[in-house]
């Protein structure tokens, strides 16, 4: 297999330390490749990134006629939360307005992402529940989908579950391809995820993003996710988070979501693009790295966005004593 | 720049979902290469890896005779440690012999490695002092060494200072060549770190087992610190942690030792062989499953050995249910 080139790296004094390859692409939603740089056919797990695609579902089963979700309910399906206060009571009333609970969550407890949140659990001396696990909001949106169908919410998690099966065929929907049985792993938060070419998930955010070979039905519900994720960035990941400063930055200009295992996926919504990196060690800040650097190419910001993305195309790297002694930067 | 090979993966279900390059070297102490895999010639910055080179000073500015160092005290010189109680309860005594405290640290303060440790100082609403950090026993080494040059202790983490010239002076002694200005860094604990080729760091690791290609004073130097750190393994990083455990199985046959950003050094004394990897990323885990396979293929490990470095070589991933939903695994 031939090496995708190297997007970021780290510097530690003058010297190169760590190198971080990767592959990143633009698209429209006509499938044109505006912009790539290494193997945009090999196939990688989304992970977090596509939770939007996923989130569909609400629309396409009917879940929001039944329950009228709210914008910040929308934004919290296609949500990586950091276990923030609003994030934690949020997705409890989410639940709580479909006769649910935290005990019908299936993604298991962590500690909250935010740090802040976990020294306020560790001195209240209480545990995390699933309702901190990053995923809960999204969980929510399954259980949603799961009472709209008519079918148990139990074990909604397991592939063969129908409510994954419908997961599945709305992100095969968008993708404009199949998902396959080779190419399948368990996510952290026990449901399914499928491995497709970055090709194929930036050009299902541009098809989002634009509506563009989508029925009406699914175009009107990927717009009303991008515009709630958008309208509620804080929901979607938390406190000092790239994506979202990016999209409290960009306001509706962009969609962007971050995957575990360095994934980054998003759409420049005004540009109709959409775009999606890899990379290839898993490293999240080298990942951060390149879609910073990939939106400050292609997204046209202004100063303060330029700010934003700056601050995370070179990242000041400390020592134990906070002295910079170097920097983790994109070379897009 | 030529790509090094993938040497670990991630796994998820059936799919790779990370890859991790790099290089690595086995050598004998006339400096030929017995295997190897990548770029040996590309400088790398060896961080902690390097420890038990740089404690070498010691012995060549004669702090050993002034102190009579115990054997703990050559470990901790050595170590990456935890900051569990034997760590810091030694490092404080190894300081408070030769009349000096924690004050005299210059390498900050940094939380525990070890969990329980770190656990144990919150529930006592204690913060963490320079003992804790893992680097306290190689600078009070580097104290040591001061105190026996005579020269005033205060900024001796800094360059330009005469122990570090005296520590460059033995790495550069060890590994038979220069460090050269255009490759230097600050390492975490605030001491200059100097990039060179893997084939030297592996060929300094082999002369210190063997003794060969060093004078008298060295070769004893570097064999009574490969004595002290296989005698207390724990000493030298923590419970649990791969370097302790490869050293408690293979005795005084192996000595190992990890660095920051994917570093692997040690030798195999028993067959005079010294090695070095990096894994291109940085990522730990990774490098950890490449040493282990490195020391299964080369180490003729019995099956005590084998067991601890099967653990290393493939690496469960638990999902947050804690469920096994993949590996990383060495491919050398």
């Amino acid at each position: 297999m031939d090496a995708n080139p190297v997007l970021a790296e780290a510097v530690r004094g003058n010297w190169v330390e760590n190198r971080h390859r990767g592959a990143f692409v633009v698209m429209d939603a006509e499938g044109r490749v505006i912009a790539s740089a290494g193997d945009i056919e090999r196939p990688v797990f989304p992970r977090s990134a596509i939770k939007s695609m996923q989130a569909l579902t609400i629309f396409d089963r009917h879940a929001v006629e039944r329950f009228h979700h709210s914008t910040e309910e929308l934004a919290l399906a296609c949500a990586s939360h950091h276990g923030e206060d609003d994030h934690v009571t949020n997705v409890a009333n989410f639940l709580g307005r479909m006769g649910l609970s935290v005990a019908d969550l299936e993604c298991g407890a962590h500690q909250p992402t935010n740090g802040v949140a976990r020294e306020e659990l560790r001195e209240r001396h209480e545990e995390p529940t699933a309702l901190h696990n990053n995923c809960s909001g999204k969980h929510a949106g399954m259980l949603s989908v799961a009472l709209a169908m008519g079918v148990p919410t139990r074990d909604y998690v397991k592939r063969e579950h129908e409510v994954q099966r419908a997961v599945r065929a709305a992100v095969e929907l968008v993708i404009g391809e199949g998902l396959t049985e080779d190419r399948c792993g368990t996510d952290g938060c026990s449901i399914p995820t499928w491995a497709a070419p970055i090709r194929a998930w930036a050009h299902g955010f541009a098809r989002m993003a634009t509506g563009q070979g989508l029925d009406a039905g699914h175009a009107a519900g990927a717009r009303a996710l991008f515009d709630a994720a958008t309208k509620h960035p804080h929901l979607v990941a938390g406190t000092g988070h790239l994506d979202t400063l990016v999209m409290e930055a960009f306001g509706s200009r962009v969609m962007q979501k971050g995957g575990a295992e360095g994934v980054q996926c998003g759409a420049i919504r005004d540009k109709g693009l959409g775009y999606a990196l890899k990379c290839d060690d898993g490293n999240m800040a080298a990942s951060q790295a390149m879609v910073a650097a990939l939106l400050l190419k292609f997204a046209d910001p202004d100063e303060k966005q330029r700010a934003v993305l700056e601050g995370f195309a070179r990242q000041p790297t400390l020592n134990v004593r906070k002295a910079v002694v170097g920097e983790v930067r994109a070379v897009l």
